[in-house]
Order: C-alpha cells, then sequence, then structure tokens
C-alpha cells in the first residue's frame, strides 16, 4: 500500500467520502490510488475556488468533511478565498495540498512555493505528512482536527514521494472533540439576565441556526419579550413553514442600529458581538449599543443548541416556540424588479430546498418572501469573499442529491467561480442557478456612497458590468447547462418551476435592475 | 490630498499608469481617486488572477509595472496563482492590497485576514502602510523594490484609513537598483572554458532572451561550437525572422537528457541550472550530465546582456550571429491535428506579434513552425500556474495596444481565468485566442504514466474534460468576445486572417485531437 492508498483508505474508514478536486503532476499518485478505494467519490472542478466552495457547502449540508485535491501553492491560492468563507462558517474541510517531493525542494523548481504560509492564513490545522508510513495517521489527524468543534479547516500538506511511497499504513478513525457544555453558572446568570424587565436581544448563530436551537431560541422570546436575532451570516440556517421565524441581524450597520435600537443586553450565544462588516469614516466598528452590556452564553464551539434549552427551560419552561404558518406570495407579473422577484422565489420554492445565496443587493427583500414557504435550509455567505455561491451549490447537491438546490446569484460575483456550472453538469446535480444580472457591482456603487467617497465617471466605470453585458445563456449553454432568460416575473415562475421538475443543473439569466 | 489620491498620483509619477482592478468595498477610496489622477488608467477584471495575470503580461512587454488594486487576503489569494508565475518571471508588479481600516481589525470582522502570511509566500516585498501621511513613501518604495534587479511582486497593503485619511504626500519616484555588472575576471574564467575542447553548453535566461543577449549567445556558439539553449519557460523570448533562433531546453527530463548528451560544462547565464519540473520516482531531479561542470557567467539579477557580449568580444570578437531566414510553412489542409495547426500559425502570424503561450501538450511543435515566422515575442509560463495565458495576452494588449497578440490557450488551462475575455471586450483589445480544445487534461495523461501510477478508470475520469465538452464559442460570446469555430486547417487560417484584421478580441475554438 502506497502513501496516497493509505490516506484515501484512512479518510473513508473515517466517513469522508467525496474528495472535490483539481489535481496535477505531483498529485497522480493520489489519483491513481482513487481507483483502489472504491467508497471514495472523486468529483473534478476546472479551478480550485470551486474545489474549496463545493466542500464547504457539501459540509454544511451533510454534517461531515469532504476532502479536497489541490496542486502546490498556486492550488491552494486560488482556493484560498472560498476556504476564508468556509473558515467563517467553522466548515469542517479536509484539505489536501500536494508538493513536491521532499527531495526535490531543494531545487527550487517552478512550481516550489511556500504552502505552510499560505495554509497559515487560515488559523486551522497545517500539517505536513513527510513519511510515507506517518501519511495514515496525519490524515485521521486531519479529519478530527476538521471536526474539533466548532469546526476548521485542516490543511495536509502532500509531498510526492510521500504519496508514492510504499509503506503506507492506514489508521483508525480520531474522535473529534465535541462542543464543550456550558456551565450550570453562566446558565443561570444568563436566564437571570432576562428578567431584569430591561430590554434584551438574544443574537444566534452557529448550530443553535438550526431546528432545535431556534426552536429554544423561539421560546425565551416568547416567554420574556427578547428581540431574538440570528447572525448576519449563518453558515446554516434552517427555517420555513412549521420552524419559527427568527429574524437575521442586518449587514449595513444602519440596520444593526435600528434592529437593535433600546437595547440594553445582548445575549450571545454560538456566535459573536455584532461589529460592523467595514468601517466608514466618522461610524463606529462596534454595533453594541452604547450602554448596553454583552453577555455570553455559549462561545463558538460550546453546545450552544444545550445551552439555549437550558435557558429556554428556565425562563420559558411553559412556553412553546413561535411557528411560522405555510404563505406564500402569489406570482406577481409583469417585468422583474428587485421587489417582486422575490415573490416569485416565495411562490415557486419547492420542498426541502436549500438555498445558496449569494444574490447580494438584489437579495433584501428575500427572506420576508420566502418566511413562510416550505421548509428549507438557507447557506449564507458568511466570509465576503464573494464566488461562493456556484461551487456552495454544487457542494450542498452532491450531499443531497435528493434535495432540490436553488443558487440565487448575482452576476458581479458570479464571474470568480462560473466554472462550477460545469461540475454540476458533469454530475447531474439538481442545481437551479437564478442569476441575478443587474450589470453591475451593485453593492459597490452602495459602498461608494457609504464610505463618503466622491466617485467621478471613471470609478464609476469600475462598478459596472454592462459594457460588454454579459450573455450568460450562452455561458451556461457552453459549459453544458441548460439555460433560459427570464425578463418578467411570469416567465421566471414557469422556468423555475420547469427547471425544479427536471432532472440536473439549469440556469435562468434573470434580468433584474439594480436596486440602486 | 487623501491618503488614496497620494499613492495614485505617486504611481504616475513614477511612470506607473495603468491598474488592473478588482475592488470592494475598502477599495473604494482609491477607485475614487482615480477620478482625481486622469494620467492612471483603471482596467476592471471581473477576477483576480485576471489582475494579478494581466499586470504580468502588461510589465514583460511595457518593461515597466502596472499597478493592481485587489480586496483584502480573499482578493490577493484569488491573485496569488498569477503572482507566483510573475515572481518566477521576475516581473515587477507592484501589488496594491486594500484592508480594514486600522482601527477596525480588532474586531475580526468576516473579511479580516492574515493579507501578510498569503503575501510572504510570494518572496517579494511586502509593507504595510499605516499612516495617511506615508502612503506616497511606500508607495515609491513599492514601485523602486518591484523594480530592483531582477524584478519582483512588492505588496503594498493599504488600509481604508489610510487611503481616506487627510494629510497623503506624493514622493518622488526612487531610482530602482540596476543590474550588477559581472566582474571581469568572472567573464575571462568562463571565456577560458568555451577555449577547452570539451562540449559546452551554453544556458541563457532572464534579459538574454531579448535581441542582443541572443545575438551575443549566437555569436558565441558559431564562434566555439558551444550548444546555446534558452531556458525552458522564458518570461520573454524574442525570436523570428532576422533574430538568432536558439532552442529552448526542453520541459521533459527526458527531452533535458538528449539535449545536454555528452556536455561537459554548463555554462549559466541569467538563469538557473537545469533541474527536473517535478519529481519522478527513481529519475534524478539535477538535470546536469554527470560530470559535467557548472559555471556561472551571471546570476539572474546581474547584467547579464553585457556579460554575454564582453565573452562573446573574447571568443567570438569576429564572428556574426546566425540570423533566422525568413520560412513559413504552407497553409497545410485538412482537418486539425497537434501537428498541422501549428503550421497554420507559422503560416499565418502577422508582423511584430505577441504569443501568449499556453498550449502546453499541444503546442510541442509550435517553436519549429514559427521560427522563421515574422519577428514576435513569446511569453510563457514561467512558474507553471496554469491559468495565466489569457490574463497575461490581456496585459500585453494593455502594453502594446497597436501589436496583435495571439493568445494559444489549452482548454484545461482556459477555464481558471477565462473571464479575461470579458475584460479583452471592455478594453476591445486586439487579442486573438486560439482555444486549443482537446478535451482532456492531456498533459496530466502524459504526466500520469511519466509518474509510474496505475491509474484505472476513476483516475482517467478526472482528467477527462469531455463530459460535458465546453462550447467556448458560447462561452465566449456570452462574453462579449467574438468567436468560431474551426475544424480543419483551412477554417483556422482563414479565421486567424479575419480575426487579425479586425480590431478587438476575436477567439476561435480550435478543435484539436489530443497529442495522447
Amino acid at each position: 500500500m502506497n502513501g496516497a492508498q493509505s490516506l484515501i483508505r484512512t479518510l473513508v474508514d473515517a466517513d469522508v467520502e467525496v474528495c472535490f478536486a483539481n489535481p496535477g503532476t505531483s498529485e497522480m499518485h493520489f489519483v491513481a490510488a482513487l481507483d483502489t478505494v472504491p467508497e471514495m467519490r472523486g468529483v473534478l472542478a476546472l479551478f480550485e475556488g470551486v474545489v474549496t466552495g463545493a466542500a464547504d457547502g457539501y459540509a454544511r449540508i451533510a454534517g461531515k468533511p469532504a476532502a479536497t485535491l489541490l496542486h502546490l501553492g498556486p492550488g491552494l491560492g486560488n482556493g484560498l478565498a472560498n476556504l476564508h468563507n468556509a473558515r467563517r462558517a467553522n466548515t469542517p474541510i479536509v484539505n489536501v495540498v500536494g508538493d513536491h517531493a521532499t527531495y526535490h525542494k531543494q531545487y527550487d523548481a517552478p512550481l516550489e512555493s511556500d504552502i505552510e504560509s499560505i495554509a497559515s492564513s487560515l488559523e486551522g490545522w497545517v500539517r505536513r505528512s513527510e513519511h510515507t508510513k506517518d501519511v495514515g495517521a496525519d490524515a485521521a489527524a486531519a479529519v478530527a482536527a476538521a471536526q474539533d468543534a466548532p469546526g476548521r479547516v485542516a490543511t495536509l500538506i502532500l509531498p510526492a514521494d510521500a504519496s508514492w511511497g510504499e509503506g503506507g499504513e492506514t489508521c483508525a478513525p480520531i474522535p473529534p472533540r465535541v462542543p464543550q457544555a456550558v456551565d450550570a453558572t453562566t446558565v443561570k446568570d444568563v436566564a437571570a439576565v432576562f428578567g431584569t424587565g430591561e430590554p434584551v436581544a438574544l443574537l444566534i448563530g452557529g448550530d443553535a441556526c438550526r431546528e432545535e436551537g431556534l426552536r429554544a431560541a423561539s421560546r425565551i422570546a416568547a416567554a420574556t419579550g427578547a428581540k431574538a436575532f440570528v447572525e448576519t451570516f449563518p453558515s446554516r440556517l434552517e427555517r420555513g413553514e412549521g420552524l419559527p421565524t427568527i429574524e437575521r441581524l442586518g449587514y449595513l450597520a444602519e440596520q444593526v442600529t435600528y434592529q437593535l435600537d433600546g437595547i440594553k443586553h445582548i445575549v450571545i450565544a454560538g456566535t459573536k458581538a455584532p461589529v460592523s462588516f467595514f468601517a466608514y469614516p466618522g461610524k463606529p466598528s462596534d454595533l453594541v449599543p452604547e450602554g448596553a452590556q454583552v453577555h455570553t452564553l455559549a462561545s463558538v464551539g460550546q453546545d450552544v443548541t444545550r445551552a439555549l434549552n437550558e435557558v429556554a427551560d428556565l425562563v420559558a419552561a411553559d412556553t412553546e416556540p413561535e411557528l411560522q404558518q405555510a404563505s406564500r406570495p402569489a406570482v406577481p407579473s409583469g417585468p422583474l424588479t428587485p421587489q417582486n422577484w422575490v415573490d416569485v422565489i416565495g411562490a415557486t420554492l419547492p420542498d426541502n430546498a436549500i438555498i445558496a445565496d449569494e444574490a447580494n443587493t438584489s437579495g433584501l427583500m428575500l427572506p420576508a418572501a420566502t418566511a413562510g414557504a416550505p421548509r428549507h435550509d438557507v447557506l449564507t455567505l458568511t466570509g465576503g469573499a464573494i464566488g461562493y455561491g456556484m461551487p456552495v451549490a454544487t457542494g450542498a447537491a452532491v450531499a443531497a442529491p435528493e434535495r432540490p438546490v436553488l443558487n440565487l446569484q448575482s452576476d458581479g460575483s458570479a464571474l470568480y467561480t462560473i466554472s462550477a456550472l460545469w461540475t454540476q453538469a458533469r454530475e447531474n446535480l439538481n442545481v437551479t442557478t437564478v442569476l441575478l444580472n443587474n450589470r453591475a457591482y451593485a453593492i459597490l456603487r452602495l459602498e461608494l456612497q457609504r464610505v463618503g467617497a466622491q466617485g467621478g465617471p471613471k470609478a464609476n466605470e469600475l462598478l459596472d458590468l454592462s459594457r460588454p453585458d454579459m450573455d450568460f445563456v450562452k455561458i451556461a449553454e457552453g459549459m453544458g447547462v441548460p439555460a433560459t432568460r427570464a425578463t418578467t416575473a411570469e416567465e421566471l415562475a414557469e422556468q423555475l418551476q420547469r427547471a425544479f421538475a427536471e432532472p440536473g443543473p439549469h440556469l435562468i439569466d434573470a434580468v433584474v435592475p439594480p436596486l440602486l
């Protein structure tokens, strides 16, 4: 057994059964070893940002890590933006980066690169597996490190000779560290905050955005009058009919200030205290209202759901959560607008869908329009590195082939990782992409104003995507994905229903004017 | 004057007059400042790998740096692969990476990232410009560092508040370090090597691949019987009618072993001793033949052209260089093959063209077919990070709008940075892309065999691009670039001539079967 075979066998034994890959020469023994371990599925992507984003989307839905396969420093670099998003989502990923053979590094061949420096920027787990006999044990350690609560990117650097050498040994799975329980005193102290009579906001994140945490938060809010919020960019938010609808904290500092107006206590559960996404001249970065106290119930990585349940049992023993009734908007009519397209989504969303949301400015009114739709998951842009939607949708569809995946994708963000469409076609994934084509970096038009910069024609030119207009129908078809164009609400509804009904990927180029 | 204005003004004063940009919120004051410095041209790209590759191609042709504008760690990550290639090309680039405001970093907002670690992997120059009043001086230092011989990537990290703050001061250009002259003793000692009567190889690289260095190398070879070679992946190689034709060292170790067979002395001029691109089990990494001596005439960063001229004056005082006669293949006929498409290029290449060569396996026979074509420059994949061709062609066309740019682009490498086509359309650049569509990662099929890995069906699946086939005509048209498909040599020739005759970008999807 060579090192690569021991690596893949160890991964499979630890229940890592998908590898998103964009390999090169130094990874050829890993690629060849896939044929010796039939349980491992290899999924090819044409760009590493698709590989890493797909691994993120996969794990958010599967609840366990996928592996990646990347080619030296440049491959890791290309994958870095979506690994950044995964880091912010606390997504477990086993990131395998091939490198030159150990004895070859001294020659400074063209692809020689400082993989450790690049990987270290992810603040996760990094190990170089220098010896064939250690590769299995290092792989098992990587899987555990990826899954140690709350989850992280574990990067295993695999020199080519460690991969091709004989003498590989598989290693049994290492149990990851489970989330640490919150101590009883903290639970009691935080419960008391809800009894002060002063206005309280409860801000939940991480695993608390799943059904059990939402129910506990809803009970607390209903019983105590606290305002409950979900963190701005949850990794995975369960919502829709039969679940509590809890408002997300806004992206814009102005929104958050409005949402938290008058609050005297903020209870943090599974996330961090609210801060501004960017700095703006003369505006605060810290969004905790002046004079408000922050109380941490559960830090990121602690067992937030259990802690919320314990608080709920103290302050809301007899209170049921407030559950969302079924309610869909009617299909609107006429030309698509930033206001009406979200109603089309609300009207047509199928049961048990997964939404990979990179609608950005176009999606401002999406939450209201879909609150009463059938139960669904929403995956969001946790790290702010655009180009996440298409890959994450791809990985989510690999994780849940039976579920419809809806990728709401703004045009400006689409081009970073557009080749995800090809992987969707290749794997016949049930992903429907609604490409929100407003022909602008609309969010930057807004941000240019918000930072107080005085832009002229040259500045505006750098935020404009209309010269030339992109034809996403042709681009999608060029990558093997059937595509149509919708300019009216009726067309969008009809095309969505057709796309959901037919297996495999589809793209709808939805011509929606910019909000601004 | 704010910091951003002082930065751009300082860049322009130092003759940096193009900025390839993919900005975000933290760069909005830089974007706005473009309107106050009319001499700076902003060129928008939809992905950072296009930004950095374009900056590389620009500098290789313009002989001076462009600036980039990137958005925090994820933006730098996306640009890293082509910065790696630029590093290997010793290309001067002024890499501007926006960051959060200094006071905002403590809040660990979603885009907070370890920019320094990522930038340090490039082994260039990195500085964070913390104070508005220092931004101009730091920019001048960055331009100088980028241009200090032999050239490098200089990364200036620009916090948003340093950018928007008032009190910016421009800084006069700082003269960069020119290449160090080779001392007379070394010149004399190396000249003596050519007189030993033993077989000598002269391996030139860097600036020696331009006309003057090629002429000196040709004289030395003609007078002494030494075999002259150009390094495997030169940054910019001048060739064609009227210039010496000097063979490039091969990519495959087996080729190099053949080329250097029997050599007893290798004289290195402006490059490094030959090493294998990758390690292969049981094969040497060091490609210097056993028993051969290596003599360094000029290291990378020394004045290699002058040193070659001095050696030539000692050993070849009365010898003229051997200059290539005009000679073009006839346009072949029939279906395209890996053998005949290069003849179409040789037959149709216009005067004074720039070839951005990422043909990979498809281009094996290109050098012979174009040796006697009109004089042209060839830009090559210096660092092995694929996805370089389209961006480098884009930047080269910005640098030399009057010259025809021909991008020979393999399909497997195209999808990394495909949105370069959109920038070509937007800027109406004279780039003709020949997309060599062999529907495979053909080089990896070869490498799978060469590393001795036994691949089965799953491995072959990961090297196959034919499921689904990509339609590059549609993809290009979707990005605003007119496109046609060629399946015969006649069609390719006719479409090439049409593309060269018409201003603006074109793409030809050339259906060429794989070599293997």
